[in-house]
Parts: C-alpha cells; sequence; structure tokens
C-alpha cells in the first residue's frame, strides 16, 4: 500500500472559502477528503486485492445469533457524565450526552442527557393517574392504559436544559469538552397526546390562562405554562424514539414542551391544573429564573435561543498536522428550523457557510459539516447558526453585554474551540 | 369519580366516515375518544382533586439519581423474536420487532430487527479494513478512523428484510402477531458516508455497471449492487440514530441502501468491488431471488414495495366491547414517501382515509391512524397504503395472482386483521 499519487492532483484543487483552512463545501460533496484512502499498490494487491489482505478472526468462524435485546459494542463504551449532584439532595444532579462522540440528530435513548430534582421514580404504570382539573367544566382522571387510545402525535424535538452550557457565561470550565460544557441537549421523536386534546375534553374555563404542571417524583417537580403553549404544540409525551418513555426521562408519561428549556417539560407528569396565574412553584421562583446585572431576575424566559456548536474537533481531541478535516456539529433554535450554519477558524474574522447534512426539522438537532484544511498553525474554529426567524446566534460578549455573569440559564453563546501548534484541541475565551 | 356525562354529549357527535364504525379523523383533533378519561366528581374531589388521590410510595422518597447509560423501565420489557434458526448454519436467523408496542417511526437501536447468515462478529474496529478495488483507476483500503474524517449524511430510512412478511403469502401463522408476521422492518437516522463520494475517489472506469459489496462475517456475506444505485443514495452507514452503528447492524460500518430490500445493505461491509457485472453470490441465486409459478425466478428484486399495517389493534390483541379505539400503524415505501393511507373495518367493503400522525420522509416509516367505534360485531381491520410514486398496496390476492405462492420474497399485501364478537384480534385470510 501507499500513499501520495492522489495527494499530489487533489491538493492544488482545493478551493479555500475562508480564512485558516476552511474549503469550499464542494469538496464534501465530489471528493474525498485528502489522503484519508490509502492507495493500494496494483503490483502487491492485485485486482483481488482485498482478498489478499490479512483474513481476521472474526471472520473465520460463526457469531453469536440473534438476541431478544440488542446492546453496543464493547469497543463503544460511549456514556453519560454525571455532575453537580448534592448529597442534601438524594436523586438530584444531571447527567450529558457524550456530543463529540454522536453523529446525525437523534440522541440514542441510552444516552439522552438527565436532569433530576429526586431522582428516578419507579413508577408502576398501572398505579399512575394523570389528573386535569382546576379551571376546567369537568376534572377528569386518566389511566395509562386509557390514554394508549388517544390520538397521538410524533415529532422529532430537541430538548435542552436551560443550564446547558452556564460555565461559558463566567469563564468556567477551560478542560472541558463538548459533553461536559454542552451535554444538557438532546434529540428524540417524541410521540404522545396533544394537550390540547385533553384540555379540550376537561373543558377550559374563559378566565383561564396558565396550567400548573406538576410529576409524581418525590420533588413534586412543578412548573407553570401559559395557556397558549399548551394549546399550540405541547404534548403528553408517552414514547421516545419508538418505545415507552425512559424512566429518567419521566415514565410513563411527560409534558413536553417542544423548544421551550427542559425543565418545563415535567416529567412523571401526574396533574395539571388549569389556573388564571402561574402557580410560582419553586423550580420557576428559586431555580430557573435568569438574574440580571441590577439582581433582579426575570422570570418564565422559556423558549431556547438559536444555537450551534462545533462537537468534532472540539475540547480534549488532538488534530493532526496538516490534516484535512470534517469540522462537523450540531445547530438547533426553540424558534423555528435552522437555516444557516457558518464556521470560522479564526476566531470569528472570516465565516464560511457550512453544509447541511440532516433533515432540517422545526425546533429539532441539525447537523453541519464544512471541510477544514489545517497547516499547523493556531486556530480557533467557531460556528454561528441562524435560523428560520432570522435569529442569529451571539458572541460571548454579547451575551454578557446584554445579561451578565450572575445569570446561569440560557447561554447560546458562540464556543470557541483553540487549536495548538500541537494540534490540542481546548475551549478558550476569545 | 364517576363517568357518563360527557359520554351523553358526546356521542351524538360522532361522525362516520366508513363501515363497521370508522369515525372522521376531527374526532382525533378535537375531542379526546369517549370515556377513556373519567369525570371526577367535584363533590368528591374538590377543585384540587389531584392532591386528594392516594400518594403512591414513588412520590413519597427520592429515587437514584442520572446512570452513565440508561436502560427501560423494569414495567416495559419489550423484546426481538427470534424465528427460523438453523443448526446446520451456525449463527444464521432473525429477530423481529415488536410492531404492536411502538409508536412514532423511529426503532430504538436495542429493538431493530436483525437476520444473519453466521452470526454477528465482534469486530474491533482498529483491524476492520474496507477495500474498494475492481475496475477503478486506483484500489484504495480505508482504515475506521480515517472514513470518521469523511462527509457524511444524516437520513431516516426504513429497513425491512425480503422476507418480511413472507407466511401471508402461503396462508401460515394463523395466529400470527404483527411482530412474528411483520416485524422484519425498522426504521433509523443511518449516518454515512456516500458511496459516491468514495468511489469517486478510487475512480470508476468507464466499462463499470455493478458493485459487488461483501461483508466481513464469517458467511463472507455479498451481494450485488448496480453501480447507479450506489452513485445515487447508497451510503456506507458509520451511525445509527446518533450511536455507531450497533454490532448487529454492522458494525463498524455497514452498506445502506435506501428503500431496497435489507440483505442488499451489507453488513460489516469489507470489501466494494467495481464490475461490469453482477457477481452472483449465493445469496442472489440460491436464496433472495423470486420463484415464479412457473419456477423461473426473478433476480434483483430491489426495491421494497408500497406496504403499511396497523399495529393495533392487531393479532393476539383484545379489544373491549364498545370501545372507541385508536387504530394505527405504519406505512412506508421504498419508492418515495407515503402519500396517503386508508383504513378498512369491514374487510375491504368501504374505505376511510386515515390521518398522518408524523413527519412523511423519504423511505422512511410513516404513522397513521383513525379512531374507530366497535359496537361487537365481528370487524376485519385493514389498511391501504399509496406512495408518492402513486403506487398502491394490493391485496393478498392480487400479490398470489401475480406471484404465486411458492415465492416468499417481496410481500407487500394488505394485512387483514379479525375482530370476533369478544374482541379477539387474529390474523386472517380474507
Amino acid at each position: 500500500m501507499k500513499q501520495g499519487k492522489l495527494e499530489k492532483k487533489r491538493q492544488p484543487r482545493l478551493e479555500k472559502v475562508a480564512g485558516n483552512g476552511l474549503l469550499s463545501r464542494r469538496h464534501l460533496l465530489g471528493l474525498g477528503l485528502g489522503g484519508a484512502g490509502l492507495a493500494m499498490s496494483q503490483a502487491v494487491m492485485g485486482q483481488d486485492a482485498g482478498l489478499k489482505l490479512e483474513i481476521p478472526g472474526w471472520s473465520k468462524t460463526p457469531g453469536p445469533g440473534p438476541s431478544a435485546y440488542g446492546s453496543a459494542s464493547s469497543h463503544v463504551g460511549l456514556e453519560r457524565q454525571s455532575g453537580f449532584g448534592n448529597p442534601l439532595y438524594p436523586g438530584g444532579g444531571a447527567s450529558r450526552s457524550p456530543l463529540q462522540h454522536l453523529q446525525g440528530t437523534i440522541t440514542p435513548n441510552n444516552l439522552h442527557f438527565e436532569r433530576h430534582h429526586a431522582g428516578v421514580p419507579d413508577i408502576d404504570p398501572a398505579g399512575h393517574k394523570l389528573v386535569i382539573n382546576g379551571l376546567v367544566r369537568q376534572p377528569l382522571v386518566f389511566d395509562y392504559e386509557d390514554l394508549l387510545k388517544y390520538t397521538m402525535v410524533s415529532r422529532i424535538y430537541f430538548l435542552e436544559c436551560s443550564g446547558n452550557s452556564g460555565a461559558l457565561l463566567y469563564g468556567g470550565n477551560p478542560d472541558g469538552t463538548a459533553q461536559s460544557l454542552h451535554g444538557l441537549v438532546s434529540c428524540a421523536e417524541w410521540t404522545g397526546i396533544p394537550i390540547s386534546t385533553l384540555l379540550e375534553e376537561a373543558g377550559v374555563l374563559p378566565e383561564a390562562r396558565w396550567i400548573a404542571a406538576v410529576g409524581a417524583d418525590a420533588a413534586s417537580m412543578g412548573r407553570s405554562v401559559p395557556l397558549n403553549k399548551a394549546m399550540d404544540d405541547s404534548m403528553l409525551a408517552l414514547f421516545q424514539n419508538g418505545e415507552p418513555v425512559r424512566p429518567e426521562q419521566g415514565y410513563p408519561m411527560r409534558l413536553f414542551n417542544p423548544g421551550w428549556e427542559g425543565n418545563t417539560s415535567v416529567k412523571w407528569l401526574t396533574q395539571i391544573k388549569v389556573t388564571r396565574e402561574p402557580a410560582q412553584f419553586r423550580d420557576e421562583t428559586s431555580k430557573y429564573t435568569d438574574t440580571m446585572p441590577d439582581r433582579k431576575s426575570l422570570q418564565f424566559t422559556f423558549p431556547m435561543d438559536v444555537k450551534s456548536l462545533i462537537t468534532s474537533p472540539s475540547g480534549q481531541m488532538t488534530v493532526a498536522r496538516n490534516g484535512v478535516y470534517r469540522v462537523n456539529g450540531i445547530a438547533w433554535s426553540g424558534s423555528g428550523s435552522i437555516r444557516r450554519v457558518e464556521v470560522s477558524a479564526d476566531g470569528g474574522s472570516t465565516w464560511a457557510d457550512a453544509l447541511i447534512d440532516s433533515q432540517q426539522l422545526d425546533k429539532a438537532l441539525t447537523r453541519f459539516s464544512i471541510p477544514w484544511q489545517w497547516d499547523g498553525s493556531p486556530a480557533v474554529l467557531q460556528s454561528r447558526a441562524t435560523d428560520s426567524t432570522g435569529n442569529v446566534q451571539p458572541t460571548r460578549e454579547a451575551v454578557i453585554a446584554a445579561k451578565g455573569t450572575i445569570n446561569r440559564y440560557h447561554n447560546p453563546c458562540i464556543q470557541s474551540w483553540g487549536v495548538s501548534p500541537s494540534g490540542e484541541v481546548t475551549n478558550v475565551y476569545v
């Protein structure tokens, strides 16, 4: 096997589109990235070259047959990463999705991020009730089996904790990875009953303006949601990527508010009370409010902003000198679909449009990429998303200027990954 | 708690759209299905009725905190169902997805159907090679890590074994379930490198017309694929629903031919040889050909037909008398997207349009439903899909008339579920 022949003829054709090595997107479409496939010597390998490669052991002996329940390869080993547990709040904490090792837009259920306020209740659906009461003509109570008879819709939506990426606001976690800095976002196909269907059955009274949603966990986690959102696209989610919602996602049922901060999508949902005013639950007063520089707090900051993130290369990865890379990542917006993602390799001086590699669904993760030829000089990789409403992802400076550094919620700022001459990639504050 | 008040005022409004109880789709949108939600007595329950329900144990004590890797609730227990193993072919066989218990369109990776010819090889990606040779200007060999640098696309596609639903052709499996009869179809987001990218790097010679794809399993499973398909939308799939392709789906890499019979999407792909003629592999001569009544066999019958299936209610389920049900299921086509699904409750005499409950993506599962009010008389439930090319799913009689009963492959026929007066649902041949 030898290398080089293809290199020579391909390199002169690489078309630069922005500073520090960003290449035209056509290089992703029509050509491989230089040097990844090794040319085989015809003399050594012959036309049936593949047959002369060493035959590995796994090709010589039959493996195990079909199984009742699959599992990942032992060579993969992806895991969620847990953080901010507090011994005073047993079962509290979060775990983050390994974004830098995932591709596409769907998060497999085993690796969907978690955020709990009193751990994961082990709910027997036969003993779970959903009550709808408050400002309704007729209070209702539902069993799980009853709900399975209802109309359902299936939609692919991201879910993001409002505390995701918070460390960037105060300049923390300098050694962070895509997972540790931004892993509180995931994406799944959620199937459930439109909340409007259930509320219409109960009959909402004219003076109603909010719903108060309460979970069956030991924290009685509660959030208030404006009635117009509930009647628009909120659902009672019963299935996640085809199977019943996972315990850590609210089994047997959760509220799901597309595009809104994760904790409003109350898990293990057991009550929807229709109200005139928000309930002022603990988790919308003492937490999940955005404290501004004047120490006043914004409350009910529901929609998640337009945002993107380069997942590869990213923090704690290493790039080899003089390689051509597929810089790629994810983009999303709580207000619509992703219209455009730009990438910079020079810390924001110049930008080039990335390619969109996936479906561009409303309020779902979207995958982007761009080829990048690294020459060994320092680089700062950034991405910047624009959504279908025209909103553009802001810089860190802009977010801090607008909202200060006390606040830990709703940070959509551009992530900067520094690449050192030795190829080490780190979270940098530029 | 009491029932009945809502029943009385809702029943007269139910609008019939086809025989034997099929209801207007608007009943799914604006109203719940009668009687599922129990009305609560205001006198007994009060405005805070939910709080007076018995508080279950799981709401009283914190549960376990976040975990590195999730698992399904112990109350769910979904499994694949294995079949047709043969002791003469160790590791051979298949397992089927539990379609009657899934919702939406995505199949979780743990439950994606399998079909193996010599079991599942345990491949270390560091020792796996992909060779491209044959009629190319420059044979190439790729390592796994190299391939991760390439351009990738992410698309949601169904995958179906060409032998799926074969029992219906010869009238077998009368006690079959949606899983045992039709469970060799699943759907996932597949992410990978367009095969065209790799072939263009190798440089396809003008006389080339086919590729021969070979897997690294002990069966050296091989299939020939026309070059124009490979250059159109075939991919080297590396990720499945976001994570690396599962071992039983070809880890570390498989060929994926959207819309085509599953076994052409060669798993554990280790060689693509570009050729002038098809390779005539064992699995495209002795198997996976469609033998017609004159004992001649059709070869290379690649695209999967337009098809649909009611998954609930379905075989071995029971419906309660006088209930209103969400009849629902999945539809798909190897030639495009699903345009329309009709449902009949009287064995095909009358039909009504079902509602589409999911995205309608090209070559992906699509979820449909329709409300059905059962009055306890015998019923035969059927669904009939139409795709974006105008193809309509045929009856069983039409398939048998065209292709006879020797053939076991490519059966897209309409499934009939009989409902007895006692509410038992069974596979029936009408």
